[in-house]
């Protein structure tokens, strides 16, 4: 793959990360000698009409060209590829890849002038606590159960099915959190992601009972602040989980609908005449908002003073909003508000919290909502969560994914590789890298029960924490935490058992993130892969300032060999290279794992370790 | 790839093919017993979730098994894909083909709940006529010569470039047309294609300078009205082209809107204070529209009054129309109005003639403007056009393509094949056999002259007839008239000239319309790829009533060997298959070319003739 022309949407690519209507923007393709070409052309669509601009070699590298091309950004959303003239006719770059044929515009490269994400969201590191079964304080003993809770010991199991399901209460709560910041500090993480807080009838609390007030049973708004400032002074940031898809049939927005047909809220849920009234997945406690209502607009989504912007304001001063179901948020039958939804709450944050974080929940592709105006990324379920999974799971252990009716499949890296990049190609890059990654959530099986093994949970976490997007790690991940399913998966944190904690795991997360946190081209760098065999993948992680190669594999393999010149690395036996800087003899230092350092072989190939399971990352020369 | 599982759009796979919102429609998969499966579900996505529907069994053929799955049109749009599990895992069966690995909805196949297309637009054979070239009745030498143009006589060479190109007139007008419909209808063609007819002031006539009134040079409104009663007395249909993206300068909106600042035109254009304004392609004659104006939509879009509305009225009674440059119409900078002006298009044309077909001009990707409530089609350039060209070009012929800057390849049948299924891929099943299929028009080199060899224009108009998509003819390609690109192929008829035509190319193109009008499987059956390689491709087409086995070479070649019994043929020897139908021995006879009749080998296989060029169907049993 090394031997193929690259470009992606980072900065060592395409000269302005953030441009504006009207700006020309330098991109650039690396084209390696090994594959000649006659010419080289970036074609970009400008107000529908394909324009082909060409390019001019640029830099010479160790192994090939850097071509320029200027692309002028006509639209708000411009998508460009690049056509490489060959001997034989020409070949095109899109973000799928290298193709030898026509191809529709779908994969092409996507770069837009919206206003840009947060920055920081970048060095971001994701600790998602669900609340009700991270921590309690002592003064969660002495509040009322609710009627439709049962009470349950922090020790006991989680009863995942049957009627019980969603109904234990461990009674963990915002100040828990608090008194446990150490353990997250420690842990390395800068930003906590908590799943609902509202007063709900469940202990997920997915079914809101109300949005202006934090639950009692959590400590209310007071503990909210309480937990903001500690979170905040420790410079981190803290973000919370909003339901824009329904709420719960308690709130009283539906409520007052239901009883009352003249009511303004009636218009904000699809309710029949005989009382029927559409809901999530048909669950009769989750009613679906109607987002054609302007009044539901304005008091969920739309200003400072609405739910989604009162949170952001002080005294609670929420860094942002995962956005629940956000795949069907305002979509039923006829009716698609998702767009709107989306750049409502963006012109809120804008308006509120010009650095607010905004995630969409989306279990498949989120392409068509990822241009940039709505959500700044998705859960990147389908295409990073899915592919690791298939590629590292036990081969004993059957587990279904996100309501796919076959349990997950075991696929070699090749297959991992290709989905990855299928589902990255399709968005522009900025949404790509603000995407959360993640190995698991409070919706899925966990992690270590995927893998099974220890190594094998180190290389999925060595790939969280070294590719492209914010990772994010559900907590009780890093100490080993066992779960099937999303409800099997919500186990209190086993604070009481210290010894029940899988420490070498909990050092392995605490090495890669503050790896992740040195290592800059690792938050912001491109992703250019180098190899991808069964048991063994690799890639390249290029900023400005520096070069990664890291390499993961799950098994021992044939080592695999790929080109010296690519990674800067010439023989020592050989002068090439050095017009471009690329010393004879220099070798790749080994920054993470246990790898030796890497060398040229005196063919021009470089041999990287066949042992595994296992994360190496080098720093290129 | 007879040995893979495959749907398509057709009415052997899709049991409605024009559903409503809320139906239910039965969704076939055929997966041959060389593909072992454990299950099979269909995967679509409702209200902006995957939902999985398990398939059944529904009959077994010669091959395999057609499994029957339910698919819910719960929105106007519906994606959906095949989940094939295996015993290692499970494939994916998208529009795109098979794959293993996941992949984004992007090539998900597309089912559409909007009004259908209309039904004659898949009999139709259309003839593309360029007015002022095709032929002149005697009416013609008396009329007055505007200032632009320079009168040419018949038989003078076109001036391809510089200052005379498009200025040269020489005077065809629409009762030429009418003198000539014989020629016409021996073709055996049944609709006609005119472009631009209102005045202008160049011989495109892409520069309107009136949408009310035909130009006198063509021989006015009655002209039109005479030409519309010979073609509908035949029982053809008539197509118009419009301008939507802009009009000429000398379009009294235009003139108005610059010397009137405070004029209702004013807002129709994108003019600037300095009297700057925006045109296609920055050529001063053809200034852009601005469809933000309600003014504008309402009288060039909207409504039976307007310009569309008007000439599908009587006495004109076009059936429809081909609009230039669809692909930025109300495309500019941070504006987009592209669906609003197709959908509002649709809408006049529902409301003044159901039946009329409304087909976009797109040079590259038309997907996201092809979802079936705007324009019911595209003129198929890069799914069509561009592959065939790729294929079959000459090896020494260099020509260009609508604006890349490399001359066409010459690619194997693999890539022409993956190119065509690429973009296939990206539409609604009756988006993509709506448009248009051509080998070439007014605005590209002749097929004559790309492929240079008469036998190998054969097999470009082969596939023209053959492959799915609504064939149109540039006129002159029949008799084999040249032009390297738009301007120099827009050559007079040469009428005057009989001993200069083609008549062998002649013959050949009335062969392939009979053909294509007497085998419904060619109009409306799916399409199945059987092999591709570099010098032969080959296909089925299958309709609920027949299936034919169509194949292309362009040159002599390995005789293929592909699958006998999904053709429905099995040895002499066998017993195998008889329950499904097949009679052991059965032949597939040849219905069109210079084909043996086919027979299954003993091996199971059948030999596919290795001599070419040339096109070659056979009628399945």
């Amino acid at each position: 793959m090394l031997d193929l022309p690259h470009h992606d949407g980072s900065a060592r690519y395409v000269g302005t990360q953030a441009p504006d209507l009207g700006d020309v923007v330098p991109v650039i393709v690396d084209v390696p000698d090994s594959f000649p070409v006659t010419g080289v052309w970036v074609r970009s669509v400008l107000d529908g009409e394909p324009v082909f601009t060409k390019a001019r070699p640029d830099q010479r590298t160790a192994a090939g060209t850097r071509w320029l091309a200027e692309l002028r950004m006509r639209n708000p959303v411009t998508s460009y590829r690049f056509l490489l003239a060959t001997a034989d006719g020409y070949r095109w770059l899109t973000a799928a890849g290298l193709v030898d044929h026509d191809v529709p515009d779908a994969t092409d490269f996507l770069l837009t002038t919206y206003a840009a994400p947060p920055d920081w969201a970048l060095d971001a590191v994701i600790y998602q606590v669900y609340p009700d079964r991270f921590a309690r304080s002592a003064a969660a003993a002495g509040r009322d159960v609710p009627e439709w809770a049962e009470p349950a010991d922090w020790d006991e199991p989680v009863t995942p099915h049957g009627p019980m399901s969603g109904r234990q209460l461990f009674g963990g709560d915002l100040d828990g959190i608090v008194e446990h910041l150490d353990h997250v500090a420690d842990l390395g993480v800068n930003t906590l992601y908590l799943t609902p807080i509202f007063p709900a009838g469940s202990s997920h609390r997915y079914d809101a009972s109300a949005f202006d007030r934090v639950d009692p049973l959590l400590g209310g708004d007071a503990a909210l602040e309480r937990l903001s400032a500690a979170v905040h002074e420790r410079g981190w940031r803290l973000m919370g989980d909003l339901t824009t898809n329904h709420c719960g049939s308690d709130h009283p927005w539906f409520t007052t609908a239901m009883n009352d047909p003249d009511s303004a809220e009636r218009a904000f849920f699809y309710i029949e005449n005989d009382g029927s009234y559409t809901s999530w997945w048909d669950v009769p406690s989750m009613p679906k908002f109607d987002h054609s209502s302007e009044e539901l607009r304005a008091r969920l989504l739309d200003g400072p003073a609405s739910v989604t912007g009162r949170w952001l304001r002080p005294p609670y001063a929420l860094d942002g909003w995962r956005v629940d179901v956000a795949n069907m948020t305002g979509r039923r039958a006829a009716d698609d508000h998702a767009h709107e939804v989306a750049r409502t709450m963006r012109g809120t944050l804008a308006a509120t919290r010009p650095d607010a974080l905004l995630i969409a929940e989306h279990n498949h592709d989120a392409s068509a909502d990822l241009l940039g105006d709505g959500w700044h990324g998705a859960m990147n379920y389908p295409g990073f969560t899915r592919p690791i999974w298939s590629w590292l799971r036990h081969p004993d252990v059957e587990l279904p994914f996100l309501g796919v009716p076959t349990h997950i499949p075991r696929w070699g890296g090749a297959a991992a590789v290709a989905t990855m990049r299928a589902f990255a190609a399709r968005v522009p890059w900025r949404s790509y890298i603000h995407s959360w990654s993640l190995l698991g959530s409070h919706d899925t099986a966990r992690i270590r029960t995927v893998v099974r093994d220890p190594a094998i949970q180190a290389v999925a976490a060595g790939m969280l924490f070294t590719l492209p997007g914010i990772p994010m790690i559900f907590a009780g991940d890093e100490i080993g935490l066992e779960g099937e399913f999303g409800e099997d998966a919500r186990r209190p944190m086993p604070w009481q058992r210290p010894g029940s904690w899988d420490r070498a795991t909990l050092e392995r997360y605490r090495d890669l993130i503050r790896l992740r946190r040195t290592q800059p081209a690792l938050r912001r760098g491109g992703l250019r892969w180098v190899c991808a065999t069964a048991d063994c993948v690799a890639c390249l992680r290029e900023s400005p300032e520096q070069r990664l190669l890291i390499m993961a594999s799950r098994a021992p393999a044939t080592p695999p060999r790929v080109p010296a010149a690519p990674l800067g690395l010439a023989p020592r036996s050989s002068a090439a290279g050095s017009s471009a800087g690329m010393a004879a003899g220099a070798s790749a230092e080994c920054v993470y794992g246990d790898g030796p350092a890497l060398r040229a072989d005196d063919d021009g190939l470089v041999t990287l370790p066949g042992d595994g399971p296992g994360v190496v990352v080098w720093s290129l020369p």
